[in-house]
């Protein structure tokens, strides 16, 4: 499985419009550090899947026949905002299967243009898409919202986001089929205050020390965790790591 | 006044996902021939003003600071969707005046950030910014929709997308107070039947014949459009003009 992070921003990314912090201004400097809708890319030898569609240039991107399907793990505006314009396009339409929710986005189902919405992503209910196995995993968040474990050859990655905390069942789930990788929401810095819709550090590391997985990449990172960091570079253990727009991974 | 195209295209672009009409094989060759969400900007010595909101990286584009309001012609999402990640900035509030619309465009309007959502503009109810006077004009579009007209030293530019055809008050107050430029949508080609929603070009021929600016200039261009023009390109009169992404303009 090759896996590449291609956004690891939180709605508002980095930089942040308006604001002068350390991090936001370090990423004006330098676009290494820039930080785009959360996102992601799982590709095997059969099959290449778009996780989230937060993206603007998903078209340029990924012109029409380069993608199997798009997964989505809810309909916030910066993980589905790049099916708008899609969906205007030509030819066969494009499988995008996510969490039931009847809200959607804005008009979204109303108009699906291309889109094939028809498929929907159940809890615990395991599905096949080339050669990979995905496992739905309910994540606890302000709309219905999947986690998705991807199998290949005994291997596992779990990419987890948007969520606070694990549902019971979903921890137990993942301590019996444990991830060789685990990409984790994980939004702010260390707070005083349990945080709502997202991980902080707190969160994220007690979910990393259930799980124990080989490697675990944070994502949907807010300005301020970054700005953290950078004043508390060796916080991370060792197998923690804050991901990046662009990082590429393979197991 | 300085006026220029930020985007040209409707809701699916130029090119289109997934489609090899001339038009869209044209633009993948050569980025000029592109066209993104429609939209404007237009600047005096003493204002900078956005029209319509749709293209995706407005953060940087105009920094915090560099714009005094964005105007929106109405709230469908290839006319607003660059403020859903503006809206968690920093800073001093962005005033965003449009139409009243209740439903605005998804939650935009229920998680407003630091966008000013407070004014509203009002059909016939003229408003200056810096040293521009500006009168929303209704149009007439599957959403409440508003065209600008722009006055500075007895000069005028109106702004009239997206709309099929022109409400007869609308036409009346343009009669009496004509525009030497004239920003219309011409989404479609000649078609036999009358378009919804959007202009075609005899519809847009018969507003230009009626209201007779110095130069027309035609927005809001769908794919067809740009095809047909390929095969008929002495097809416009000569006031009228195709805009083209970044096309600037001064008066």
């Amino acid at each position: 499985m090759n896996f590449r992070f291609l956004g690891t921003g939180n709605a508002g990314g980095v930089p942040l419009y308006g604001c002068e912090c350390p991090a936001c201004s370090r990423a004006r400097l330098n676009k290494e550090h820039e930080r785009h809708a959360c996102s992601a890319l799982i590709e095997t030898e059969c099959v290449r899947i778009l996780l989230d569609a937060g993206l603007p240039n998903l078209g340029e991107r990924f012109p029409a026949g380069t993608l199997d399907a798009v997964l989505l793990t809810h309909h916030h505006m910066d993980h589905v905002q790049g099916l708008f314009r899609v969906r205007w396009g030509r030819g066969n339409r494009l499988r995008v299967i996510g969490p039931e929710d009847l809200a959607g986005c804005d008009d979204l189902f109303k108009h699906p243009g291309i889109l094939d919405f028809d498929t929907k992503a159940q809890p615990f209910q395991g599905f096949d898409l080339g050669d990979l196995r995905i496992m739905p995993l309910p994540l606890t968040h302000s709309r219905p919202t999947l986690g998705y474990c991807f199998e290949q050859n005994g291997q596992r990655i779990a990419y987890l986001t948007d969520t606070c905390g694990l549902p019971a069942e979903t921890e137990a789930w993942l301590i019996e089929h444990p991830p060789n990788l685990l990409m984790l929401d994980c939004s702010y810095p260390p707070r005083s205050e349990t945080p709502r819709n997202h991980n902080d550090l707190h969160m994220a590391r007690r979910i990393c020390d259930t799980l124990k997985p080989q490697h675990c990449y944070l994502t949907h990172i807010d300005h301020s965790f970054d700005t953290w960091l950078i004043g508390e570079p060796e916080a991370l253990p060792d197998n923690m790591n804050i991901a990046h727009d662009g990082q590429a991974l393979s197991i």
